[in-house]
This record gives C-alpha cells, sequence and structure tokens, in this order.
C-alpha cells in the first residue's frame, strides 16, 4: 500500500491521549513509511512501547524527529517552547512543523522564532479527546468525523498546506482552515469556557459545609456528574491552555457571567417567562449538533441503561 | 406474584419522561394489582395508550385515583397544586400521596393544605432521568441503582413510609430519607445549578457576534456538546424548579459565581499553581462517582467511537 503513504517519515513528540491517538491512526491509514515516537517521561515512553504503535520510540526527541517530513508536537502547550528549542537544530530542511494544541496564537508565537527559517510551521488542532490521560487511552479512530483546525500562517506554503490537510483527512478528520486568533475565540467558547466551568462546580460542590461530598456523589445523577467527565481531563494540558489563551476566555468569561446575573436576576423576581424562553431556545442547538454528528443521539450520551 | 403486590392499585399522574419511566418499572417489578395513567395532555395520553404501558388510561384525573392505595403525581412542581385539589375529594382514605417533583419543600406546602387529613402526603424524589421528554422516552431500568430521597414530614406514619420505601426498592432504587429543606439544597448544587449554568453557557454561545453558530456545533466536541445535553431537558419542568427552590439555588450560585471569580483573576494574573490545584482536585471526584456506580467507567460516558 505504498500509495497511501504520504510521508517517508513521521516523527510525533509527546505519546499521551492525542500523541498515541495519531500513531495508531497513522498506522490505521498507513500514511507514514517510518513511524517514530518520543516522550520525554520515562513511564510513558516504556508504556507506549509496550503498546507498540508506532516503528521506533526514542527517549531522545532529537533521534525521532532527525530526517522526518512531518513533526507533530503532542505536548501541552506549555511545553511547545522547549520541545521546539530542543529539536530545531536536527529539523531537515522542508519538513513540517506542526502540533495538536488547544491554542494557536501561543503556539505560533513560541515556535516560530526558535525554529529554522527550512522548515514550514503551520499548527493545528484537532477537536477530539476524552477526559483520560496516557498513552493507553488512545485509539485510532478518536478523529473520525470530528474537525480538525489548521491555521496557518499567512506566508503559507500551499504544498505544504495541503499535504497536512490531506494527513488529516486520512486520519478521518474533517479540515477547516482559519487564523489562530479566530480559533482561540472559537475555542474558547467551545472548550475552554465549558471546561472552566465544569471544573468550577466541581470545585465549589466539593467545598459546601452543610452539603457532604458523599452526598455529592450519591446524587450526581441529577446533572452534576456530566461536568465531572470534563473536570477529569488532565490538569497541565489544561493550566496551560488558560494562561495561553488569556484573552479570548476573559472575553467568553465576561459573557458567560453576564448572562448569569441576569438568570439569577430572573430567579429571585420570579421571572418564569424568562427562564422559560432561554430553557426552550437551547433546545435547539442540540439537536443541530445531533444533527451534525457531533454528538450521539440516544438519551443520556447513550450511557448504559439496563433494559 | 400476587406476593409481589404492593398495593392494589396505583394511579400515576403525568404520562412524561418520569411518569411513563414509573409506570414500566412498575409492570417490571409486578408490584401493582391495577395500575392506572393519567394525563391531562390528550395527545400525550393517547400516545400513553398506544404505548400500553400500564392497565387503564384516563382523561380525568379523578377517575384514575379513585380507589387508588398508592397515588404518584409526576408533573412539573408547578402544577402540583392544581393536580391537588382536582383529585383531593376523590381520595381513599389511608392512601398514600407521593410525587417524583425536584423540589420537596415546595411541593410539601402546595400540597399539604389541599388533601384531606385521612391519606399520607408523603413526597419524594427519584435522582433519575434523561433530557428526553414524553411517554415514549421512558423506560423500565431508569431507576436501577439510582437514588430515591424521601423526604417525610415530621408526623408520618411509619407504616407508610415503610411502604413507600419498598415501593422504591422494588423499582430498582436504593432509597433516602432526609428532611424537605436539606434534600433541597442538595439537590441545589447536584442538579438545579448544573442544569442552570448548563443552560446559561449555551445561550451565551448562541448570542456570540464574533463566533457563528455553525462553528459553535461544529467544533462542540472540545467539551461544549458535555452542556447541551442537560440544556435540552424540559423547560417547564426546570422553569418549576428554580421558581420554586429559589432560596437554595441563590444560596449555590452565589458560591459558584464567587469561585469563578477567584478562577477568573488567577487566569489574569497567570497564577497557574492555583489553576492546577483545583484541576487536579477535581478529578478525584470523578472517580469516586465511578466507584459509586452513579457513572459510565468508560472515556466519553462510554460514547460509540467506532474503533
Amino acid at each position: 500500500m505504498t500509495d497511501k503513504i504520504h510521508f517517508a517519515r513521521i516523527a510525533i513528540v509527546g505519546a499521551g491521549l492525542i500523541g498515541s491517538s495519531v500513531a495508531r491512526a497513522i498506522v490505521r491509514a498507513g500514511v507514514a513509511g517510518t513511524l517514530a515516537v518520543t516522550d520525554k517521561d520515562e513511564a510513558v515512553l516504556a508504556e507506549a512501547r509496550e503498546l507498540g504503535f508506532a516503528h521506533e520510540f526514542h527517549d531522545d526527541a532529537k533521534k525521532a524527529v532527525q530526517d522526518a517530513d512531518l513533526v507533530i508536537l503532542a505536548v501541552p502547550v506549555g511545553a511547545m517552547a522547549s520541545v521546539g528549542a530542543a529539536i530545531a537544530p536536527v529539523l531537515k530542511a522542508g519538513a513540517i512543523i506542526s502540533d495538536v494544541g488547544s491554542v494557536k496564537e501561543g503556539v505560533f508565537s513560541a515556535l516560530e522564532p526558535l525554529l529554522p527559517d527550512t522548515v514550514h510551521l503551520i499548527p493545528g488542532h484537532p477537536v477530539a479527546g476524552t477526559e483520560q490521560s496516557g498513552p493507553s487511552a488512545g485509539f485510532a479512530s478518536l478523529f473520525d468525523g470530528r474537525w480538525c483546525i489548521i491555521t496557518p500562517p499567512e506566508a503559507v506554503d500551499d504544498e505544504a498546506l495541503g499535504r497536512l490537510t490531506c494527513f488529516w483527512e486520512a486520519l478521518g478528520s474533517k479540515v477547516e482552515i482559519m487564523t489562530a486568533k479566530h480559533h482561540d475565540l472559537v475555542l474558547a467558547i467551545t472548550s475552554h469556557v465549558p471546561h472552566l466551568i465544569a471544573y468550577n462546580i466541581v470545585g465549589t460542590a466539593s467545598d459546601l459545609e452543610e452539603v457532604t461530598r458523599s452526598e455529592v456523589i450519591k446524587y450526581s445523577a441529577g446533572g452534576f456528574r456530566d461536568f465531572t467527565r470534563i473536570a477529569a481531563s488532565d490538569p497541565t494540558m489544561w493550566r496551560d491552555v488558560f494562561l495561553n489563551n488569556k484573552e479570548a476566555v476573559l472575553e467568553m468569561l465576561g459573557r458567560f457571567s453576564e448572562d448569569l446575573t441576569a438568570l439569577q436576576r430572573a430567579i429571585r423576581w420570579g421571572d418564569g417567562d424568562a427562564l422559560f424562553d432561554l430553557f426552550t431556545r437551547t433546545r435547539d442547538i442540540r439537536r443541530r449538533i445531533i444533527d451534525a454528528g457531533q454528538d450521539e443521539e440516544a438519551a443520556d450520551f447513550g450511557r448504559h441503561h439496563k433494559e
């Protein structure tokens, strides 16, 4: 199946949930001649090697990326700069350097000054994931039917952009191109603020005096448990997201809080119509997300119910 | 299987998601001699009759509850008083009158003055549900392994309380007894405020100028879609919850907003340690919810991934 090979050598830096899923999806698609994976955490690397989802496993990132035609950085946004500095000296001329980070302006401005002019830096973000972490949490179909956003710089090489687009499509994604700035605004509302308020409600609930933690857990099926899933996501990754997309997150958070204050006022003054209007409007969005194939139709996300 | 019958006649008022699930669970458990269902909405009643999950279907609530030993009110909290007034004249002496409402102080104070002294009013709340509505959304196993909270008045008849407890256990629930006041506080944080902030973030996201609604839908897998599930819940039911549990909801909402403001400040000032600390703490709660059997172990709530 050599005609499917898009890149003679691909290197993935970081073997966690996303890095290991990209590796598996590459193998499934058969788009790499050789696939090399590296991780600076010895235990993670050992686990990855045991799972065997690549041809080569390296503890030295430089050895993994040497001669690679495509390098995918799958590390927390805050670690991009140090990885970039480490691999820059050995990058092959003409290589495409991309990533999977949830913030795009910050990643580009961290990497751009560090990398040689001979490579193509084209950041990307597959909008997919689960609340679990580590190499064994990954799976090949994670990107199927999900969107991958590519945020090329203005002066991008069109051929390189085309190759990266085909790569993500081969992994099962649909691809959208936009500016890094717009990406960061869109993700602030569709991902970053939702994570922040999920983390926050779980924190609030665990700090109460009048309601015990055991009660919070027992009665979580009333709605609370839905928030605990994303509040179980990787802490390092999410700390870095908020530190690196400050402006857009604070803007969207401001709007959220303003709207919440209006709802609070409607409750205090018994304005049932205002509540009913909002609660009716929000049903439609879920319908459209299901119609767009971005969530399950089944009740309760398809959670298992014994019948 | 007559030895399983707990009540010669049970009546359920309201044939929506919860009422129809209670009916199906009663049939599955075989605990009713006769099961009568009523709904004031003609279309809902016709759908219920078509589905056939009870012995009798009545458009007149009085006919359904007449001679019933147990009456379960499965209507929105705001409709309890009018239903109570309608059925009060025909209730059988010694009957147990209970409900499934998400607010308990409000239900008790609405019903108590209306019902004859000869019946046992013992409010209850099975903490279970899905985002879907109507008779066809119900299923018999909805209450399996979930908690049902019963909030008896101080002067409760112990035998009646015991019978209601056994009833819910026969339907698959675990039962907890607490005061109505404490219930309303616990549910404010485990259910009511989570629903409110889910409705709110979905509202905020659909009102943006810089991010289109189509973008919100496309990239919802970044976290947002988790909120849309509970923001698709029944608008009438939830309006009534907030209007009838005002005090506890405002108290918990105040704490949530206070904590969110602290997080906002941590982001603005780049306090990564504060963010990391919270994000680490919240993982533990999810673990405990899964260990307690109140949510799925599988990633993404067990959402389907093609492998």
